[in-house]
Parts: structure tokens; C-alpha cells; sequence
């Protein structure tokens, strides 16, 4: 496996979500694969979960870490060919992804939407040039647009809690007093598409995802009658794609809160974290036991262990 | 061992120090009992030997560590319950204690005073709220108002080059142009009362510390009365507890000199480290042989050594 | 071997380099000698590349590694004897010499000129201080006058390159739009000066570098002269020594291009990293297949890792 972006670059989320599982039960069991190894996390925007569960992931198969955080101010980097770098930039990205990969065996890079350039955001640049430049396998720690690893640990979590062949999960959007990137959505509907379950897009008029992300899946502008019948409610704000990088006013009434919670069939609630607690969902919600968010973050170990386990065995 | 916090979560300090002292003598011997267990270490302010001496201890064990640095700026955390979190805080203290505990076997954490508000700073909430909302052992890298592992190196350094059963310590409050915490001041307190000395505390009028630290201990305003006999003199500013956080004036000939540590009987100088020199102390008597300060920073190695090997063996 | 600050501290570069080549071939040979050791890696400037490659180089010897970034405003140190310390600086260098001693087997420190001041940079007080204050082995990570590891990585690089018992080796000036230090220049000329090369150094009037750097080196003010038959052209940019810290000015005409390189006899281009793209060199030289860049990061490791070993196997 030379590459983890997307859910294209895997054969089957089912597959994939069983492996994770099966290291979930045995974690150590592999801690000799990453003899020698060194996993090298590079950050252009600060994380918590996603460090420390790739970390904890790594650790778990005996590799090393390091952890590069990257900001404009410490190293800029040129993304342009031909460019005369007599300004700002000190190191072209072609040096900088061949030289890292020098000292690392698997490289993690995470970047972050500029929400007002959609193009270049939709292009995932930085993520495409890392890559190119790159001579070790490479996994998105969240682009500009996609959190493969997010869903992915998404994914199995509402497997191990699923009560049903074909489960309701409901993807809804909620308010956010800040422009968030699209990146969990989206891939959170490319993982849905992808496996075995009946999925649900909720969201205000104006905050259509990409028409190349949500296809043919359903959208339902109602959010009530959206949570009807859901196993799972997956709470989650993005800012609009269509007006790009706004976020909308007047829309608090999209908080889940515990009234449209039963609406639904005594659907589990999920967030990827951090969640503003009482803007995007109600205490209430977030604090009763159908709350899966810390499962979902302890699942994000067993995602990157997973992924991790693919590059260091040389799987496909 | 679930926490270590204050003196108050061990049974003894004579057997933690012979335990510490252990450990000192052979600090590999058990370099596997932490094989696949991660130490995580969370500051909200700076730290250089506190971080560099749990890394070593955790290494020492055949830990890994994950060390996050957290500032306003980059993690704001809410503290307060029922908040609607539409401002600046991105994450509530019970999701981020909750996840931080699924990618890490301990937990250490650093919190600071405000020393504007005695209360709040004296309530330790940050620290008590980790706690609670955390689901592994937990480790006091110093509080607002407590410094435990600073204490418990103090007390082993103690144990090592006292000469006599019960020797005569002198905690000696001395100047500093920025106010600073009491903590360290609170903890050797508390150890020191803990252990088999003889205990005095001298400071300037307005410096006493808080009643329910004191305790029944003796206090001395006349700093050349107390050093007459000490065999230890423990040199440490502390702001002020009654006028919360004020730092005093005219207390310059409060610096301890050749001349003071000539009243003692030939007492072996201590401080925890930062110092300033010719300000807290003079160079004659930080550079003489009888400066204990280097072991001292040596010696948190091993305290924080014995607290994981406790947490990890599962000791009470 | 107790410091690695220059050539000096070597007995032969071609023994040294032989065994850095001998490291490369089975890398992870000896990754039982850095057990229950660590490294710690103190940086008063940002880095990337000698962080990384120190790093791989430890863990390929199953060292551990703790990472400390200083800057002025995290740790300010005194470096003066006899200060009050009653001002900005919280530590004195003694102490935190000292101190981080106690924590790590092995200390690597990065400073970095004032490039204003050129008597204090040449006397290198931090580096001289640090070694005369700690107990443990040091590593110069880059000084503000010599950067010996990225040296020493060079001439491993020509000597696994070479096609001739003595090649002609130029050290070409090149453009930059800052002012940078003249450590990189200094180190290569000093190693080169010390094995079987023909050195010959071109830059433009001005930018001489120290006389007891160059001593008896061949120096040429018209680079297309030197280039003729050369075997290896080096390119780097430093600012003027004698108008010290100045960077000039029309001399963007000293960027090396392929018209120049083609003077060579077919000379392999190298440069330390980062570069300007189209300032210090044209995109067609550094992407040509004669480019050694890459190469030249990738022997930052096993340059590391031979002076780890070095130090940890206590040959001299």
C-alpha cells in the first residue's frame, strides 16, 4: 500500500473495518512489524487526536515517531515550479518531501482548506505534490477535503454498535460559530457509499457537499424527519461548499438535542471531536450513553494501526 | 496507583524515598515493565526538567512518551458545565481528559496559578477536573498550588546526605523580580512534615503560607535565626498568599550568601531549580561544594521513576 | 570521544568517512548499543533536516531522543559569570548544562550566529560554554561559525561519488536574498582541506571567508575559471565575513546554471538544503541526474549515526 487518501485507495471498507477489529482485540500482537522504522507526522495545522492516536498507533506496532510541525512562519514552502524564490519561500516542496522522505519509512502529512479558494482546495494540492515528490508511503492525516482515517475509524465504530443488516445513519449537519472545512463529511458519506448501511445527508438549504462527494445518497433538508427511523446520528458542521467557506445565520435550531434524539430509533449519537458542547449538540445527548464520540476516538488507534499495518507488511 | 497529586496520595515518605533511592542504584532493571505502554505529558505552561526527567523515567522503563504542548492559542479548553461554548473554548475538559486517557496508560499534567485569584487557583480545578474525566492513572507535573515530584526528589536528595537522625531543615523564602507560585514551597512543606526533620520556614512578614500547608510547623522572620544549626537550606521565592501574588519590596538582603550559610552547620544548599543567580543566591554559595542543586535535578529522574513503576506494577 | 564540534575533534576524515559508508550499508546493525540511552537534541534555532537525520540516526542505534526547542522567549539563559539575574534571563548557562546533562547520555546543541557581531561569533560562547558545563558527550548540531555534521555528510557524498583519486572540488558563492552565516562554508572547506581533494573556492569580491579558515586553500574570483575541469561544483551562499553579515548586491549573475556547469568535466552539483530554486541555483542544474542534493540529506543519517556510535562504543 503505497498511499492512504481516500476510500479509493482501499479494496473494501468491510474488509478494511474487520482488520482494524481484529487489532483492536490484539493490539501488541505486531509490535515487532515496525522494528526499525521510523513514522514521521508532519502537521501544517496543530492536532491532538490525530497525533496522538497515529502515535499511539505506531508505538503499538514498535515503530518511532516523529512529529514535525510545520508553520508558515518556520518553513514556507514553494508549491510552484519555475518560481524565482528570491521572497518568502525558503524550500521548494519537491526538497522538502524527497528530503524527508530520506529519514522517515512511512510519512503522515496534514493540511488544512484555505475555505475561501474552493479550486484550489478541491485540487488538494500540497497533499498531490507531497506525494509526488515523496519516495515512502504516504497517509492523509486530513487534506484540504477528505479525513479518510476519521471515517474510517467512524465506520468501526458503528459496525462494532450496529443492531441491523443495513443501518440508518444519519449524517447532520449542525451550527458551528466558526467556518469549518468539509473534509469530515465528505469522507464520512464516501465511507457510507462504500459499505452496507442506508445513509441520510440533513443540512440547511445552501449547505449542499460537493456534487462529486454526495452522488446519488439522500438528502433530506428536514432534519426531523431525517432522524425517523436512524440507528445512527452523526452530528458534524461544515461551512457551504456552493458559497464557499460561509457559515449561514440564523441556524441554531440544528443543535441535536435530546428531543430529536427520540425521534430517532434509539439511534447512538457520533461526533469526531472536539464539539462545542450546547451550539452543536446538547448536553444531554452528548453525555447519555448512546454518546459513542469517545469510542469513535479510541478507534482512530486501531484506523492508523491498520493502515499502518498495510504499509509496513507491504499489502496491497 | 491511581493519582499522585500531594503527599497525601502515598502512605510513606521514608518508604518512597528508600524505593526512589532503589531505583537510582539500578535504573534499568526493569526496562521492559513498561513494554507497550505510552506515558502522556501535557503541559498548559512550559516545562524543561519536568518534561526531560519524566521522559528519561518513562524511557528508563521502556516507555514511550507523546508530549503535548497546550496554550491558549492553540486548544482553549471549557472548564465550566452547561456552557453554550460559542465563544472561545473549542473543547470541553470532559471529551479532552476522556480521549487524551485512550491514547495514553498514564497521564501527567502541568497547570499553572493565575496568582490573581486565590480561590480559583487554591480550588486546583484543572487539575481535579482532568481527574475526574479521565480514565487512566494520573500524574501531577505541578499544579497551581502543588509541586509533588519536585518534593519527592527533594526528600530523596535530603535522604542521601543528611548526617544526622534528624536533621535540622530550613526552608528559606529568598527574592525574585516576577511573582511566582507557591508550590514548590507548599509541597517541601508537606514532605517535610511527612519525614523525620526538623522543620523551619523563614520568610518576610506578608509571606506566610497558607494555614492549612503550614500547619503547626515553625515559622522564623528572622532568616539569620533560623539558618543558626540547619543542615539543609532549601532557598525558594514564593509570591505572596495573604496579598495574593504580590512579590514585596526592599527584600533584596533576603539573598542567601557565604555569610548567612556560615551561621549553619555546614549545611548543604538547595533550590529546585530555575535560579537566579546573585539575586536568590549568591554565586559563592551555588558554586561551592556543598550545592546540592545539580542532584537534586538528577534526583527527579528517579521520583518520577518510582511513581510509574508504582502505576505501572499496580502498586497502591 | 567526548565532543564532535569540528574536523578537529576527528583523527582522519577518510577513516571517519569509510566508517560512516561501512554504517550505511546495514544501518540497523548496532541498534542494540544505544539501549536505555538517550539523546538530547537542543535547538535555539528551528530545524528540520539536522533534527530528522540525528533522530533516524539514534533510533537506528535504539537510542531514544528528546526534542527541546529554546527560543529566547521560552528559556532565556545567561551566558555572563557574576550577573545579577534580575532582569530577562531565568537560567544561568552553568545550570542548564548541568541539568539537561543529568537527563540525556548524549548532547546535540544548534546556535546560530548574531551574523552583527563578528568577534562574538567566532569566539561560539554558547557552544564552548554548554561543552564546559555538562558531564555528557556533545554534538555540535551547527554553531554559529561551523556546521561539521552537514561536512562530514559531504564528504561522504563525494567520496561515494568520486571517479578520481584527487578530484577537483569547487566551492562556489552563490546569491541569496538574506543574510546567512558562513558556518556551512567554513565546515566544507575545513573537511575538504583535510582529505585527497584539489579545493578551489570562487566568490565574488568581499565575500572571503575567515583567514584562518582559508589558510592556504585556493581561492578565484572568476567561478567560470573555476569551474573548468572541475568534478564537483558546491554551491552555498554565506555573508561577507569582513563586512560582516553584509550579503552585496547585482550579483544574482553567480547563480549556477547549466551553462556554467557545463565548464565542468561533467561535475556532479551538491548543495546542503534548503535551497532557492532560480536564486542559488537553476531548476535545470538541481533536477539534472548530476544533482547530489538528495543524497547529500540521506548521509546526514549515517554521518550522525557514526559519531552516535563513536561516542556510545567510547572510542576515542
Amino acid at each position: 500500500m503505497k498511499k492512504f487518501t481516500s476510500v479509493k485507495d482501499i479494496d473494501s471498507v468491510d474488509q478494511w473495518v474487520k482488520k482494524a477489529l481484529e487489532i483492536k482485540s490484539d493490539p501488541y500482537k505486531n509490535n515487532a512489524l515496525g522494528r526499525n522504522k521510523v513514522l514521521g507526522l508532519l502537521f501544517f495545522n496543530p492536532s491532538l487526536r490525530t497525533r496522538m492516536s497515529m502515535q499511539k498507533a505506531a508505538y503499538n506496532l514498535g515503530m518511532q515517531v516523529m512529529v514535525i510541525n510545520l508553520t508558515k512562519d518556520s518553513w514556507q514552502l514553494e508549491m510552484e515550479d519555475g518560481t524565482v524564490m528570491n521572497a518568502g519561500s525558503q524550500e521548494h516542496i519537491r526538497e522538502a518531501a524527497a528530503v524527508v522522505s530520506q529519514y522517515c519509512d512511512i510519512i503522515g502529512l496534514r493540511t488544512f482548506p484555505t475555505l475561501t479558494d474552493r479550486e484550489a482546495d478541491y485540487a488538494d494540492d500540497i497533499l498531490h505534490k507531497f506525494i509526488r515528490f515523496s519516495s515512502v508511503p504516504f497517509i492523509s492525516l486530513e487534506s484540504a477535503i477528505l479525513h479518510p482515517l476519521q471515517s474510517y475509524a467512524d465506520a468501526m465504530t458503528i459496525a462494532e454498535h450496529q443492531q441491523k443488516p443495513k443501518p440508518k445513519v444519519v449524517l447532520s449537519w449542525a451550527p458551528h460559530p466558526r467556518a469549518l472545512p468539509q473534509a469530515v463529511a465528505n469522507s464520512f458519506v464516501e465511507w457510507m457509499q462504500a459499505t452496507e448501511v442506508e445513509l441520510v445527508v440533513t443540512h440547511p438549504t445552501g449547505f449542499e457537499l460537493a456534487p462529486e462527494i454526495i452522488k446519488g445518497s439522500t438528502v433530506c433538508y428536514d432534519q426531523q424527519a431525517a432522524f425517523e427511523g436512524a440507528d445512527f446520528v452523526y452530528a458534524k458542521n461544515w461551512s457551504s461548499y456552493n458559497d464557499y467557506g460561509k457559515i449561514g445565520k440564523s441556524l441554531d435550531h440544528w443543535m441535536i438535542d435530546q428531543a430529536k434524539m427520540a425521534l430517532t430509533d434509539q439511534a447512538k449519537f457520533m461526533h469526531c471531536l472536539p464539539v462545542r458542547r450546547n451550539v452543536v449538540v446538547a448536553d444531554e445527548v452528548i453525555d447519555a450513553d448512546y454518546s459513542l464520540v469517545i469510542e469513535q476516538a479510541n478507534n482512530r488507534t486501531y484506523a492508523a494501526q491498520a493502515v499502518l499495518t498495510k504499509m509496513l507488511s507491504h499489502e496491497v
